[in-house]
């Protein structure tokens, strides 16, 4: 070892050895006679001294490194004179006897502090001095820390981690695949998997009753912000179980983390139907930390020559506690909101009941002083309180007003990262209509069984038959999602049939299943939790990108290595494709 | 559940509990009042018993079960009147009062049992059949294992796992990549990963001063009978260490590895220089749980008129106990054996030595008596042994005789996969020639550095420039290899330059570390494993494709999935790539 310490352990306990240790330059300070010098690594900082009197030649040395210098230093280990208590090594110092430099270093970039005066871009193409910055550092290590928790977790509960291939086989439905042309299977092509759902479902059959992986998977959509190509996700898989079984095992997961990572102790889970979700929160992952539940203020406001009210399908509204005295500035900055294209809605009616017990809205000239009592009084709206409203077509009102109440929640900090509220949301569709190709696709995938009730359903009103599928939410987040899945191959035929497979396609791309079916398939089903998002919500962050060592930016390109790239026409030449 | 207990864990303790159990018909034995019927999951076999007076209508249900239905039963746990105690639930039955179909399965392909009569190509199509047989879903509980105990060793030592992408970069230094068509970056091409090196280099730039990660990686190569086109590798990084230290890590790994899953412990490991490797066993991965090393009879046989030898660079001998009474015929085939293209030797020269004190050479014409004992003495032959000499150029015969010391070892059983020997073997060179391309090649890659002392020769000799470059070996086959690295900018220049690359393809291949070295890189070093290899070593076996869930079979091809396969014309449009 180059060492004898890390930069995080020495204590007063210590006093008086002599060390060697390694790291960064983090800064120095000048103070006549003396230099200190801070060095930093993994563990810690480690304040070093240097005395002009005592040894000028080294501390002229020491005066003459730059930031981010890795050096070698021996020395003995004292008792500091001005002790700093907020650092684990705050109570002593390195008296320095021998310095060694072991690389230097260019001016970073940006400055290696917590908060850096890097740029995003920046900071990503120097993603290796990013890393040095604790906040980074501080989430690799979280993110080692979940996925440790998790297998000692899924262990104990009998689950085996199998790896299953990343050379597969494309498959057109679902996402875009990305595909890796075979050199020595002319013209064909692998693809990498958007998950391991057809081998995991294929061990199952082979009697791996409880699977689990974590594992990389691949989708090559257009990238919105916070996406990458390729993602991790804690994959799971279980036979002869019901669904109830499913939730029972991943609340336990779940729990488990957040005790684990958080000390946090959540008691069981509320859960919700889907078509409960969408209509109390006008989404399928509401975050339920605060209140702001939808009212539905349809009958009430009907039939009162307010046209825009009239011609609406559904009028609904949510209270927003004690923002009665919002200016009219903030009120019609809140209508902008509502008209940008993220919300999509025509316009906001608001109705604030303020403390002196007046109210008023913005539609006064149509409705009285009663009908805001009757609002009050369906609403809830105490004194203080200010009702907001909106109507239009029943699904795209819901969604436009769950978007306001997300971006409410956030203006009123009620959207606390260290509080953490998960919620079951159960019985998703089965299938939900394309308007691109003009069918049904599966919502989650083919594999999702219907709900025994509602196969009949199925050929006569499909967009009503309900899925055995259920998501994990957690603070507004979908974490997980999974289904109990069809082991029928005869149902797995019905299913491909009324998603517009062929006999042919269904057969080229999934016949491996359907045959694995006919050799005795169990009942099973499974869930995959998103683990970067995971990572960055247990980490009381938004965006998943400082939780992977090494992320892609909006256009797929990682601008460290600066790829993708150019490929040589030799390469090419032997897998037998052209540029077009 | 559909189940209240597995079907390995029921015991006489548990008699006249009502239990229901899941799992898949093993076998059926009908005998006049009775059924029995093993059923098995992945914990065992628990007996049924049906019976025909007390319960008619069930036991010719039962008797029309077919092998491989999957079944759901409940009923009462009796005492079995014959026990069998080789299985854990060999004392108790079931006395079934329920039975549900849950499946039904045609008559698999195969036999599901320890032994099957199944082809290799037969069980890799229906592999998830073959995962069914006890050997093959041990050898995946063994990999499970190693894997949480490889974590937990790495935990302990205080090593951090951070996942580096797969979407990469192709450089076509080293084996060929598998590349992946960007849709998003017209005409460029990201590669999957051969090794994260270059990655865990950067991390370690960034301070993670301990990285490992257990990960997939790709080889585009055409594939012997024992290699996958994707394949497993724990890979490991250290900060401020030098060569002794990783060796000391890894080392322990091992032991902790052998201690955990074989019980075996083993002291120190034995270390071997590279040359001494070649030299002693022919080999650089020479198996050492059996002796026979070579003997140089070079001195004592040249200048004595016979030919071969006179005009061979070397003669080396093996000493091989007790075979003495070797017959004409036996010899013959090591002589067949020795000329096959695998060996590719001329021919073998034999020395009997008789249990009664007489010796005879296959070239006593040349060599009398007083030769042959100088040679006994010389290699340390006693009577009744046989010693097996070959001659040629130094490298040549020393690997050819390195490969017939196996297989004699392999014909007389020394080679026991319950005994362990690991060996070190260190001092590789640091590049090798390369016929075809007429340059010197790096022997581990780009980033291994050289020894001090050695890189003054590396402009005039750089065949004798040796590097800080290690593999383990265990049994005879390479499990780890490492090196420490060039962490300095220039050095690593120097390195590119006499592998042959310009200053552009060095730039544009791995300017992004060479940029990395300028900013403070620490010494390191690291290791990775073949996983698979690894798994397949403990698990007492030579071939690794039973090790891994869903091989490839040697075109590279998934014969279950039937991948690779054919590409709508409309994904290859969109990434602007046509077929030659």
């Amino acid at each position: 070892m180059l060492r004898t310490h890390n930069l995080g352990e020495l204590k007063l306990k210590d006093i008086s050895k002599e060390v060697t240790l390694c790291g960064w330059v983090q800064k120095k300070r000048d103070l006549g006679g003396m230099t200190f010098l801070d060095l930093r690594d993994r563990y810690g900082i480690t304040q070093l001294a240097f005395n002009m009197d005592s040894d000028t030649e080294l501390c002229i040395k020491a005066r003459k490194l730059g930031r981010e210098y890795v050096i070698q230093i021996s020395g003995k280990v004292i008792e500091r004179s001005s002790k700093n208590l907020q650092i684990s090594t705050g109570e002593i110092e390195i008296e320095v006897s021998q310095l060694t430099i072991l690389n230097e270093s260019k001016t970073p970039p940006f400055t290696i502090e917590d908060k850096s005066d890097g740029g995003d871009e920046l900071r990503m193409k120097y993603r290796y001095l990013d890393i040095r910055r604790n906040p980074i550092k501080e989430n690799l290590l979280l993110r080692n820390k979940v996925s440790l928790e998790t297998r000692k977790y899924l262990d104990s509960q009998g689950f085996l981690e199998v790896e299953t291939p990343y050379l597969i086989k494309s498959t057109p439905e679902g996402a875009r695949d990305f595909i890796v042309p075979s050199r020595m299977n002319e013209k064909q092509f692998y693809a990498l998997p958007q998950s391991p759902q057809t081998f995991k479902q294929l061990l199952m059959v082979g009697g791996i009753d409880k699977y689990y992986q974590i594992v990389r998977c691949f989708r090559d959509e257009d990238l919105r912000s916070d996406r990458q190509p390729e993602f991790t996700q804690i994959d799971c898989e279980m036979s002869f179980i019901d669904q109830e079984d499913i939730l029972n095992t991943f609340e336990g997961l779940t729990k488990y983390l957040l005790d684990k990572i958080k000390g946090v102790t959540i008691t069981d889970f509320p859960r919700m139907t889907y078509d409960d979700a969408m209509r109390i929160y006008g989404s399928d992952k509401p975050d339920i930390r605060f209140d702001m539940k939808f009212i539905d203020l349809t009958n009430q406001v009907k039939g009162n020559s307010f046209e825009v009210f009239d011609r609406s399908e559904i009028v609904i509204a949510i209270r927003v506690p004690g923002c009665a005295n919002y200016t009219r500035k903030q009120l019609d900055k809140l209508v902008e909101f509502v008209k940008t294209p993220q919300v999509g809605a025509k316009g906001l009616v608001y109705c604030k009941y303020n403390e002196d017990g007046t109210s008023k809205s913005s539609i006064d000239k149509f409705f009285d002083e009663k009908a805001r009592l009757a609002w009050s009084e369906k609403s809830g709206c105490e004194d203080g309180d200010l009702l907001l409203m909106m109507s239009g077509e029943i699904e795209k009102t819901r969604k436009s007003l769950g978007v306001l109440r997300l971006k409410l929640a956030e203006d009123l900090s009620l959207r606390n990262p260290e509080d953490f509220a998960p919620l079951w949301v159960l019985d998703f569709p089965l299938l939900e209509w394309d308007e691109d190709s003009q069918r049904y696709h599966a919502m989650h995938h083919p594999f999702t069984s219907p709900k025994k009730e509602d196969i009949s359903k199925i050929a006569t009103d499909p967009a009503s038959v309900r899925a055995n599928a259920y998501d994990l939410v957690l603070n507004g987040n979908e974490i997980g999602g999974g289904s109990i899945r069809i082991h029928d191959k005869e149902l797995q035929k019905l299913m491909f049939k009324h998603l517009g497979f062929t006999d042919k396609e269904a057969q080229e791309q999934f016949g491996f299943l359907m045959e694995a079916f006919e050799y005795g398939a169990p009942p099973h089903g499974g869930v995959a939790f998103g683990f970067d998002r995971l990572c960055a919500i247990l980490g009381g962050e938004e965006s998943i990108r400082d939780f992977i060592a090494f992320p892609k930016n909006n256009s797929g390109r990682d601008i460290m290595i600066d790829s993708p790239s150019n490929i040589d026409q030799k390469q090419l030449d032997e897998l037998n494709i052209k540029l077009k």
